[in-house]
């Protein structure tokens, strides 16, 4: 049986969100998401810091590596824009790429705008820590969490993380047969 | 109110076309459609080269940093043959990646062909430029542009660049509404 | 007319298969599906290889330049674990990737299971051979064969590879027109 937390990183990536200009809405809309969707025991491990290459790419690894997350999700920087790198430090730290998770997420937005192409969001994984970039816009924030989140579990049970239980009212996790077995024998 | 004027530059990457062993109808087929799209004022910058790595990469690198376009369109090259480098090309000059053009225009060609997976279709961009690779095809060049030309004016209004109005018979150009103002107010 | 034989290379990567404790069984589902689709003559060049990445990197390369199989298809390694590593190594040992095959294996697992975005699976070309990674699991191996086998001929085709015929029963192979005369001339 694990004993270990679950700890996932919510991190807002904003130049004015982090100057104080307006309030950070991306990070508590997927705290708000994950609270409804989770119900076994999390801890939120939230940052909120400016369009910054290297800062980001600090603030990820550090996530990953000393804060001990199992999963890092990101809000903002995603778009076509000068100051928006957030997928390319994304792939810049992660060992491994998940082009599905972008792929669907694009394709979930796509039911709702065309300008969904222009999302560079992508997901990857740096040691034992799933990185997934979500979009800036609270709405757009659920529709993707929706999407992606029924893969997350298993994706955290293959990285030999804590078994994530969620509240199927909000959202079905999905695992193959043999790893539902996983939860009996704990 | 920007007065800059919206420059596109239109790429036909063919071995056998630029040794005028055939007529180029890849470049003519993107300026006509544009032409019919595009009813705000712009301007052509047309290349015929053949399937060479290092002129193309000089041809798009000069579009961007020296023609000032703000779009580059390409024709050709995106195949699995030995000599298709365009999307390696395009990738090499880019300092982001779009994959959310790729894969539209893909799913929109599997619509007529199963063959459409072969395609490596990309965009990217480069400083202030948008870098789309089309088929060779003619008739695929205006599936593509129909699918993708939608989020194209809203892209390079976040590059800062001349503000695109298109002939709604063609296409309807998709802007958020905060990005809609900035139309009023200039 | 080419009088080029067609070799497939077929990989199975697996730890656990490898060491004996269980029997391959995606290999020879690929192979059985193969057998069945493919009506013109072709061999089998068959290895089973544990999930390391200086090995499959060895065994892939020789397939292709050593084996001259014009075609390679692996099993197995493609998901989020750490020993996962076959498409990161498909890439590190290909010129050209091939996105398209990813994404449309994703979209045809995602109508059978909502974990199919944690699939990395990729394809790639490395001089004039295709190599494509499929899934570890039997029956998956057969709906992404199903869905991506119907461009891989044409692909051959234009990588001056032998003139693929399939048994339309199974799978029918797509080629333009101007393709399917070369046949006739052949």
């Amino acid at each position: 049986m694990t004993i270990e937390n679950l700890r996932i990183g919510i991190v807002t990536v904003s130049d004015r969100a982090s100057r104080g200009e307006y309030d950070d809405r991306g990070g508590p809309a997927i705290e708000k998401w994950l609270d409804a969707a989770i119900s076994s025991p999390w801890l939120a491990v939230k940052r909120l810091i400016p369009d910054e290459r290297l800062l980001l790419e600090d603030t990820l690894t550090k996530l990953c590596d000393e804060e001990c997350c199992q999963l890092v999700v990101t809000t903002g920087g995603t778009g076509p824009a000068l100051r928006d790198i957030t997928p390319d430090v994304t792939a810049a730290i992660c060992e491994k790429m998940m082009p599905g998770f972008g792929e669907m997420m694009r394709t979930e937005s796509l039911k709702f705008v065309p300008t969904a192409i222009l999302s560079r969001q992508t997901a990857g994984i740096r040691g034992r820590t799933l990185i997934v970039n979500l979009p800036g816009k609270p709405s757009a924030i659920s529709d993707c969490l929706n999407a992606v989140f029924p893969a997350i579990p298993y994706c955290i049970d293959l990285l030999d993380g804590p078994y994530i239980e969620t509240n199927e009212k909000v959202v079905k996790a999905f695992r193959p047969k043999h790893a539902l077995l996983k939860k009996r024998e704990s």
